[in-house]
């Protein structure tokens, strides 16, 4: 079963508005089954949405359309969709005492305009919208169900929960299964040659494999149907049993939770001491709600003096090796864990750029150090020139190298 | 002039990524009056992207791709794009060395699957990717040029801006002009009732006027003909003059680097004492390279501990008003200032959430201070129920709050 999903308004083609609404639609339509053919944004034009639905009715069994459906002039989906479809607007009584009803709820006057929203399509079945006054319209023709919601995401997402129970209730779905992994560490050329005979197994056996890169993180994708469940789990398994040093967990982990997840099990409290990186590090970590359980803080040492004064690293060092050195790395991840009372303490130190890059030590160079109550640790890293890239890859390996330290593989 | 922007990849389709390229291909498109017909989203098959390619040329001047193009084998798009406008795959040499040299800086084997990225279409206009291995590809044919790009997003914009510059040098887009203001510390509603006389006479003078908000700040952009040049400027320029509190600057200025630029011309420097923001205003101050110059670092004292041990702030103040509270955010920024030795400190305090709320201090409660050598202000902020629109919220109004200390405008 296939569906295509059409976002209608300018908002998002002036690139004023994320379509997160596809996201979401396509994320729950996939969960049960349904594969998304396209995802299309167009303009509230009426030749627009009729090509767009009578395009889409060739090879879709379901059609989801999301916008225009407002009481403003400009919200014209409605009365096309009415259109398109042979039916005609008719007042439906019960919706307009629900919406008068919606209005009194929120202390607001109940203008004409707002009447027009109980006018309905006839024939078309509606769905009730228990969070505003745009119903949802499901019409059928032929093969083809088209699903016509508004585009405020909490209201949507209330009626395409409704619409996902009728779809679940009418047919016969879930002959489609994916698993997704999450790694770190290692980038996308390097995984695809270490891992190609499992690749092209994967691919003889019919299933898709799909590599999904951001920086310093990937995500590796098998797509079948669900009689191929068995295989796919076992690929996946092979994965994560060969390579645990760089898979983080699946396609819903984040780096940052799976690492908190880790500190409160063993009820241990972590600190950061940052200095190319600038706080960006401590921003992953407590970008996890419920952070301050585990983590303590970070100082943000981006001066020479800052690390000597407030760190406590050895004036001498720094001169002698340079802030962005091992030496210094180890130093600041140890004194630091004492500074700010914690048992694993992350230090960064690195050329972040655009300038202060030497020949020893170009842009993109990183020291990444931990210090826990019995060892320190230190790496270096080089991720390329530019700054913003490097300060997001720097926080990754960080996260990820800590990961290794606390699950025993360095 | 009309464009149609493409993303391939089942990533989106399958609703695992939020398709924010789409969003600033069209925003960078129309900001240069270029208008976007459609975003359309598709799978990796040489049927689909030819399709939609195909459809895409009866009636675009652009056609933009994004996705497809790294080295492994679920990537498509150059092989299929490179066949359907009858071109063929040469080897680029100095693309090679390039991408050679591009692995000896990030220290890596080359692989032989990395050569093939330099295995590029003979005619079409390589476009070199300064961020990655992909290369951008302009094919021409008939009236409509169509620019395929790597989907990684740093890359893409990258390649993107150089497009846009080509674009610019090739088509008379010049009769359209305009301009745009950054604004902080004033919602898009509050604005359009606050100018709204402004906004009549610049559409009666059929310019028109756009709100492109983003968490905490504003742009507020004019659009007509280069015609009515003057009369925008001059618009502009009111709204300059009259509301100087509110506008940071143009639309390439940021908030991060008005601040640098104050600091650098006073010769101040600053620091940064940080709570529920986290590290987040830290890591927004040190995105501007050569920041070093005027910001010394931060402490991020998330727990009580570090606010008093580390930070100075006195436990009694703590215990009876509270971490997020006037009297603690005074003593961070003035503790604060002495132990990082800076000229500006800025303190932040607050209840991020999702929990940890009380009825005094919901969710979403913020306290900035800002300490000097002769003064410290503070402020109470409330920016609602979203932990990350919180946090981002809180650098920009603490950044926004610095620019109005530093202009006497407080």
């Amino acid at each position: 079963m296939q569906a295509k999903i059409i976002t209608i308004g300018d908002e998002i083609l002036v690139g004023q508005t994320v379509d997160t609404n596809a996201t979401y639609i396509a994320k729950e339509l996939n969960a049960i089954g349904i594969k998304v053919s396209e995802i299309l944004s167009i303009t509230d034009t009426e030749a627009h949405i009729i090509k767009s639905v009578d395009a889409a009715m060739e090879d879709n069994d379901f059609i989801i359309l999301t916008g225009g459906l407002g009481p403003t002039n400009d919200d014209i989906t409605k009365k096309v969709l009415t259109d398109y479809f042979d039916d005609e607007l008719v007042l439906y009584p019960d919706i307009l005492a629900r919406i008068q009803e919606f209005f009194i709820g929120f202390n607001k006057p109940f203008l004409p305009v707002n009447k027009l929203q109980a006018m309905l399509p006839k024939k078309a079945e509606i769905i009730e919208n228990d969070l505003g006054t745009a119903s949802g319209m499901l019409f059928k023709k032929g093969k083809t169900l088209t699903f016509s919601m508004p585009g405020v995401p909490f209201e949507m997402k209330g009626l395409f929960a409704k619409f996902i129970e009728i779809v679940k209730s009418k047919y016969a779905l879930g002959d489609f299964y994916h698993q997704t992994l999450l790694l770190a560490g290692i980038g996308e050329s390097y995984l695809a040659e270490m891992i190609k005979d499992w690749e092209a197994i994967s691919r003889d056996n019919g299933v898709g494999v799909a590599y999904l890169p951001s920086i310093g993180e990937l995500k590796l994708r098998l797509t079948g149907t669900i009689n191929q469940k068995e295989f796919i789990d076992q690929q996946i398994a092979y994965i994560q049993n060969t390579y645990p040093n760089y898979v983080v967990g699946n396609a819903e982990d984040k780096l940052e939770n799976v690492i908190g997840e880790l500190l409160l099990k063993t009820n241990k409290k972590l600190g950061t001491i940052e200095s190319c990186t600038g706080g960006a590090l401590a921003q992953k970590i407590v970008s996890v709600g419920g952070s301050s359980a585990y983590y303590e803080g970070s100082i943000v040492s981006y001066s020479y003096l800052l690390k000597e004064n407030l760190v406590g690293v050895n004036k001498d060092v720094i001169l002698k090796e340079g802030a962005v050195s091992e030496a210094v790395v180890r130093e600041m991840a140890e004194k630091g864990r004492l500074k700010l009372g914690v048992d694993y303490c992350i230090s960064i130190s690195g050329v972040a750029g655009p300038d202060g890059g030497t020949e020893d030590k170009p842009v993109g160079t990183v020291w990444i150090a931990i210090a826990t109550e019995n060892i320190t640790v230190a790496k270096r890293f080089n991720f390329g020139y530019n700054r913003s890239r490097n300060i997001q890859a720097s926080v990754v390996a960080a996260l990820n190298y800590l990961r290794l330290l606390m699950t025993n593989q360095i």
